[in-house]
């Protein structure tokens, strides 16, 4: 059997790709922008993470390519689509594309790109068509839902902790297990070996975004490189703070309704303030046992994946890369 | 062979189909303003045309009923996210989304109803997935083109009649040759006549814009609805204008850029001294000829189509009364 890609290799790979799209169209205020968003870069992890499966299966990665890149655009359509929604000035330290040109050529470059992931995800032998597509059809539709109750969430003052994990599992997790099925669809995996590696994939990203409400307050900010506490500073519902809201008395829940209702206090005192009231209330192990659960889950689905251990270990390892952060 | 059905007998099928769609769904603030802007109505005549083409080759229409979903959807997303764009207050006399809700909700409602149109199309025998899937996100593709040169071309002051040809085509014609054609898919029709019901539909498509052009200056007020020359008020460029700013010496030129630069004139004055230019160099009958040529281009193509004269009955009778405004 074929010798792993590793993660560097399939990037690479992934990188020419990238490059072979011809976006240099007219009319350019439609093409520019795409080209633009997809230039800044970013980890390209759901791709990578098509690739990784198809080759677990033994699948050549060239074959899943169409499919990597797909996932790819469809998550650069959504960063755009939501940079605008959260009227955010910077995407990886660059301007966004609706700062970068107007809202408009944002909405309507961001449709154009979701066309396209649709014209790279149909690149596929017809017989993987109706799988592919309900997959991605599904999913699509899915993160949609997550965004919006995302936006819901921020002027609802009784999350519950349910619908806080409903709503990442949608915005960030189904994509990832999307990314991970796609391969195996495209690879002739088994049917039960497809359903475990999306399971793995929800539950990973369950933890990955657990992980990350945990980083945004315990995280070290220098090697993190985000703002400490950003979450807190601009009023963010996050595990840690559903949580604290649960257990908070009426006195630890008025100080947090005082801080959440506005911006405009001293960062420190409001960051001090409210972590004081998560530490009061043990939140943050209570966060790390969810996510030490969700991962287990997630080591669960992988191990009833009927493949060799030595074809899981690229996924493995960088599933141990990104995780290492919080352990 | 089966009998054609009635446009009234297709409307009403697609009516029913229309009401099973299941929008009644979570979270709220998503599917209502999809159900709401289905509710609007209209004339639904692209589905319809997606039927008439499918009956046409003597398929059953429930065959393509999800495929005539599909263009309906995808339509509504369009004007969803058009009329974000162009800051419309009203559809169809009644609120916008962006203005009943928001814009965010618009956009997000907008990018939901896209997948829903993927959603509805796929629902089709594994063989015609590629043609129906190259067809509508080729279209899809070409209509947000066609949107961005209608936005560049608002900024543009040397719009060419070749240009502006392209944007309506793209921007119309298009959705209505992909319906036609994609009916002729699912009802097995030869490539060749694919190919020629699809040139009618970019034909016929074109000459309907054109006569709307020629129907704001120059329609029958009453029978038509919309305000007497609303393209001249509100600065659009169209067949006539650009015609008409081909032609024009430096002094007929700077009365047009002088009336199309702001939009605060007297309503009356600016149509009479718009017009009068467009009577002193005949661009009327000009754009009539070139609507004429478009129709002729059109049964042109739709003779070639190698079904019985009767069958293309209902489909002739369609485009006759939408065209008969303007006879």
């Amino acid at each position: 059997m074929s010798k792993l890609k590793t993660i560097a290799e399939l990037q690479e790979a992934l990188s020419l790709a990238l490059k072979n799209e011809n976006l240099s169209k007219e009319p350019v205020n439609l093409y520019e922008p795409i080209e633009y968003i997809l230039s800044l870069g970013g980890k390209r992890l759901r791709p990578v993470l098509v690739l990784i499966a198809a080759d677990m299966f033994a699948c050549d990665v060239e074959k899943a390519m169409p499919q990597a890149m797909s996932v790819e655009l469809f998550h650069n359509f959504t960063l755009l689509h939501d940079d605008i929604m959260d009227d955010a000035p910077l995407r990886r330290g660059m301007s966004t594309v609706h700062e970068k040109w107007n809202t408009n050529i944002g909405i309507l470059s961001g449709d154009a790109l979701f066309v396209k992931a649709y014209q790279s995800l149909v690149k596929a032998d017809i017989n993987h068509l109706p799988a592919l597509l309900d997959l991605f059809n599904q999913t699509a539709i899915e993160v949609c839902e997550g965004q919006q109750y995302d936006m819901d969430f921020e002027t609802q003052d009784d999350v519950s902790m349910d619908a806080y994990l409903e709503m990442i599992k949608y915005k960030t997790a189904v994509l990832l297990a999307c990314s991970l099925k796609m391969g195996a669809i495209v690879a002739n995996a088994s049917a039960d070996d497809q359903k475990h590696l999306y399971d793995f994939g929800i539950h990973i990203g369950v933890a990955f975004q657990l992980m990350d409400d945990l980083l945004d307050v315990y995280g070290d900010q220098k090697e993190f490189g985000k703002q400490a506490a950003g979450d807190i500073l601009c009023n963010k519902k996050t595990c840690l703070y559903i949580r604290t809201y649960e257990l908070a008395d009426s006195n630890q829940q008025e100080v947090l309704d005082h801080y959440f209702a506005h911006q405009n206090f001293d960062p420190q005192e409001k960051i001090a303030n409210v972590k004081s009231i998560y530490e009061q209330l043990g939140v943050e192990s209570y966060c790390r046992d969810m996510m030490g659960e969700n991962y287990a889950l997630a080591m669960n689905s992988m191990s009833k994946i009927s493949v060799s251990h030595d074809r899981k270990a690229v996924l493995l390892d960088l599933v141990q890369k990104l995780m290492v952060r919080i352990q």
